[in-house]
């Protein structure tokens, strides 16, 4: 039987992960793919902490450009993270005429144009199906399963520790500082978690899906990134009383030539089935013009699940290498739209919204806030008088909580703005997006 | 740009959406593979009935064998269904050296090593990602996606017209019939329902499933198949207001040397990513030894969503040649384990049970059959007395539900034949499976 031989570079959970799955699952794999993949080099700077997966303490280096340029492996791992050493060793495999598959999610989102130019020139496969969503398949869908469909819409829940917060903040009525730190005391998030809080794991990743879903270029800079660090747990209760939970949700959207990129926490109604996935799981749910919705869900992150799917990427790029020597993707990633299709600016992306307003307990006020939204085009599909726990009695004013009919973010905002100048609200109000 | 031709043998429902599909997105499709899909013919006993997609006449013949023949078309699209003229049709194209497509479960389960064999004899591809899940990608994940794992389980619900009938006796509270006609003419059953409600449908699909998760040949005869024909109302809102909805499930696990595959109503809790899944909509769960819970959810039929998933095949397919000239596939459907894994037979299964039992209304029932239960090993985690809504007051019997821990079947039926026999129930009792 033909072998193939894998080089992973970093060895951390992730890397300690895969280079487990390739020992133990080495038989079933081969009986599946009709080739052995077989574990080479391991670099990485710590080579004496055990990692309980029972390496040959020889395959072990901390020179990776020995593993890359070692003649025995035809595929390079590289599980460093960042944009640093991840991306010159990349680049150094790719050019080395090397398959790469890489779960660099900012590597591909910053740097994408660059690495993937440099996998087409060498004519070598690039897989990351690890970027996006650990353990689940949604690179792989985008790529092949759904290859014949236009992809009009991608919702996803793709930050593992922002979904967890959301859930314990649901179910156990908490804050959000004191969900953050449970998700911290369980290892779901960073000691500095400003990354998935504040949306920016989620930008990367809804570029990656973006680019692949429609064939151009998405720029860091244009993409609209709310994060939950502010959401508080009133909003959170108010909207699970009207049958919604609030995710963190990328939103992926073409409307002829424009296409919407944002990240935003969203109201999802109990009956939908993002609405079902809670704590760290993830899923992302696909629209294509045949095939309909689609949903893929499963483990967003965790050494095993994104293992899984590592070493799936490596499997196809043996098939590669077995039946043809060399990639099968003509297109690493289809840029065919490049300078054709434009982002949608943020302001003219048209949702439903909940609008939560701390209404100044005098004559009036509701009427003026009405008659200001109506002027700006928002027109309300429900607005209730929400309970007051936690407020004294005379404080003077109420929570308002309306939904509203789609309407241009920009006309919302300017309504609000006006509604603010009024002087019939006790703060500033509260707008998040509705799916 | 090189061009891959497309033979459609077969111009029903999903013969036309595909042929629509790959007329409609074939600009789409050529820019992200780098090859051009062109649809050469298609073979149809009726070339008169127009299917309003525009295709050219001259395209249509009711030769098949013209189109398997023809140079021109290197996949050819197997739509016709059944094991007769299709089995002939596909065995010739394969033999022709050309690549198949087929949505043929029905094929694949009674006659896959043939089949396979076939394909893997003439070097050429054989996929079949919507023989099974319609527009969603469960083949693929399998054959690829999860490659490097090793697969627990998989719980799917396949059969649409199951799924729409069992959530509209949940939601609308009807009965079985009532639910059946509302299918029938919503058109998501057929005029002779058998194959769908008898669970003879979801078995082909669960025997394909198991086929690639553990690579041996699961012979239809083997596999427990029950359907819903049977459900009683009752257990439906009795399951309901214990917190699970029935759902009817193929199940296929594997344990040491023994796979369990069968077909079974079955009560899964409110919160499982399965009971949200509803109306004609399916789905699949799989676990992996290193992905963990993963699941793929979809429409299960239907033109559109079906032809996507053969798009997405003919689209493989076309890299493949493309990159290699030839089959990627090394082993059609993986067999090596043919032989070393035995079929766990039906009884010896073990799980948690639902029992509704009719109690008759005399002293010591409830003493005897928990005495009995427990005789056979069976322990009880909850039991109630269920309201009796359509029994007249003086009925002389209640109805009684239990849950159990995780019992063997045969455990159960032989306490539930020794409580029959006590007389201390009015009917037969009733037996369900949960997840």
């Amino acid at each position: 039987m033909k072998k193939i031989g894998v080089g992973i570079l970093g060895f951390g959970t992730v890397g300690a992960g895969v280079a487990g799955g390739l020992l133990r699952n080495r038989k079933v794999m081969a009986e599946r793919l009709g080739v052995e993949v077989l574990l080479r080099r391991v670099a990485d700077i710590d080579i004496v902490t055990d990692r309980g997966i029972g390496l040959e303490p020889a395959l072990l280096t901390t020179d990776a450009m020995a593993v890359v340029n070692d003649p025995s492996v035809d595929i390079v791992v590289e599980l460093i993270g960042g944009t640093g050493a991840a991306k010159k060793f990349v680049l150094a495999a790719l050019d080395a005429g090397k398959a790469v598959v890489t779960a660099n999610k900012k590597l591909l989102a910053e740097c994408g144009e660059e690495i993937f130019g440099a996998a087409e020139r060498n004519g070598v496969d690039i897989y990351f199906g690890a970027s996006v969503g650990g353990g689940i398949p949604i690179i792989r869908v985008l790529r092949e399963g759904l290859a014949g469909n236009e992809i009009n819409s991608i919702h996803g829940i793709l930050n593992g520790t922002c979904n967890y917060i959301l859930t314990c903040m649901e179910q156990e009525g908490v804050a959000f500082d004191e969900a953050l730190a449970a998700a911290q005391q369980s290892g779901y998030a960073e000691a500095d978690p400003a990354l998935d809080i504040d949306g920016g794991d989620t930008a990367h990743k809804a570029i990656i899906l973006a680019s692949l879903a429609y064939g151009f270029h998405v720029p860091v800079s244009k993409v609209a990134v709310e994060g939950i660090r502010n959401l508080a747990g009133m909003d959170v209760r108010y909207a699970a009383g009207l049958g919604y939970r609030i995710k963190l949700l990328a939103v992926i959207k073409r409307d002829g030539d424009m296409v919407e990129v944002g990240v935003h926490p969203t109201l999802v109604p109990h009956g939908h089935m993002l609405a079902s996935v809670s704590h760290v799981f993830n899923a992302a749910m696909v629209n294509g013009d045949l095939s309909g919705d689609t949903l893929y869900y499963g483990r967003g992150a965790g050494r095993e699940p994104t293992a899984s799917t590592v070493i799936g990427d490596i499997g196809d790029i043996a098939r590669n290498l077995l039946a043809a020597g060399r990639s099968r993707y003509q297109r690493g990633v289809c840029v065919a739209n490049e300078g054709r299709l434009s982002m949608r600016p943020p302001e003219e992306v048209a949702s439903r919204y909940y609008l939560r307003l701390m209404v100044l307990d005098k004559a009036g006020s509701l009427g003026v806030m009405t008659t200001i939204l109506g002027r700006h085009g928002v027109s309300i599909l429900a607005a209730t008088q929400q309970e007051t726990t936690g407020l004294p009695d005379d404080a003077g004013f109420v929570p308002v909580v309306m939904l509203t009919h789609p309407a241009q973010s920009a006309s919302v905002d300017a309504a609000l703005r006006e509604i603010m100048a009024a002087e019939v609200l006790n703060e500033e109000p509260v707008k998040l997006r509705m799916i």
